[in-house]
């Protein structure tokens, strides 16, 4: 029975998990769930996630919800090639990014989601009071980034695969028209974050990796 | 060399990682941080954790900050007791729980830190929305504990680590004098949340948990 993975178009959250499965090379079953159709609150998913978030994935018996609980799961499970490294040092620089991405890059959705779904009137302040705080974090990870091709280090990781997501959906939202009446300074991105560019171009030339890309966003 | 571990009396990041030491049975120095006297900012501690933060830990070579990364790490390194379970699928219920406790738990503070700060006047939106939420969030581990001995099945594990600091924080907050504006409903807890509390002396009678218990709150 293959892995099944129920997921929405363009959440961060859930691309963490689809990139995942295609970087440890699982075959799995992908449910995309229409928020406009509320299927994420749907008796049947609620079943899987009483929370009705995105992602949860189902594996035989074992039912899982949350990106991080997720990946942590599957490398577990299918443990190569590793996505919490080899040894417990390395484990180590891993779930500190891992965490500093659950914690503080994940806060990037206070100015994206905002763009997302046409609020930044409503949310002005709390957009604007976003934008030192995200610049602040990609200043640290293109720091991190200076001597290393991996965020956590010289091979891919769990680190990549969830910040990578929240970076891409930033850029989106920064493209958005609405966002030109904030001073963010986001584009062109390479300008000021090189490594962090260089960086999310090594992910998007993963194998799978269009595969995962949000159906919603192509054209 | 012993491991050190970096801690601040009454943070219930640091007391996870306390508590984890304990359950595994290993041998640290801790270093007591005072933050009224900035001694989380100093140029020593940033060498250890830029953010300024706790808990951090030094074990040999390894440096890591982040409480929920700190216990995957000592698990790595020191696997008996399991913290993070010894099978795939219960690795999968106890992250799960510990992520629950990262991303929803944690949110306790809105109502916690305004408390022990005495900012309750100035913060008395943000506190009043938090007790719906946090009321929710106790009736759903109430749930949880209804028919096993500890938050991820029947046996101890991070998640327990991971929740318990935030919920003996909550209970302390709710017994501040200031609290009584609010209609919180959190006291008596074993009224509402009998398997809350029976579940919170299961922890408290864990060897080792007095050496972990906030100085300052004692007497």
């Amino acid at each position: 029975m293959a892995i099944e993975v129920y997921w929405v178009s363009g959440s961060p959250f859930s691309w963490r998990v689809m990139l995942a499965l295609e970087v440890k090379g699982l075959p799995y079953q992908a449910h995309l769930l229409e928020m406009s159709k509320r299927q994420h609150k749907t008796p049947e998913f609620l079943a899987i996630n009483p929370r009705g978030e995105v992602p949860a994935l189902r594996d035989g018996e074992v039912v899982v919800a949350e990106s991080i609980a997720i990946l942590a799961y599957l490398d577990r499970r299918y443990p190569e090639p590793p996505l919490f490294g080899r040894t417990p040092a390395e484990a180590a620089a891993i779930w500190q990014e891992v965490m500093q991405g659950a914690l503080h890059v994940d806060r990037f959705e206070d100015f994206i989601l905002p763009l997302y779904f046409g609020e930044v009137a409503a949310k002005e302040a709390e957009v604007k009071q976003a934008i030192p705080r995200i610049r602040a974090e990609l200043d640290r990870l293109e720091k991190t980034l200076t001597d290393r091709a991996w965020l956590a280090g010289p091979a891919l990781s769990a680190a990549d695969l969830t910040v990578y997501p929240v970076i891409r959906s930033l850029l989106r939202a920064a493209e958005k028209p609405d966002a030109a009446r904030f001073d963010h300074g986001f584009l062109p991105m390479a300008a000021t974050w090189p490594n962090v560019v260089r960086w999310m171009g090594a992910v998007e030339a993963l194998p799978g990796y269009d595969r995962t890309f949000p159906p919603h966003w192509r054209g």
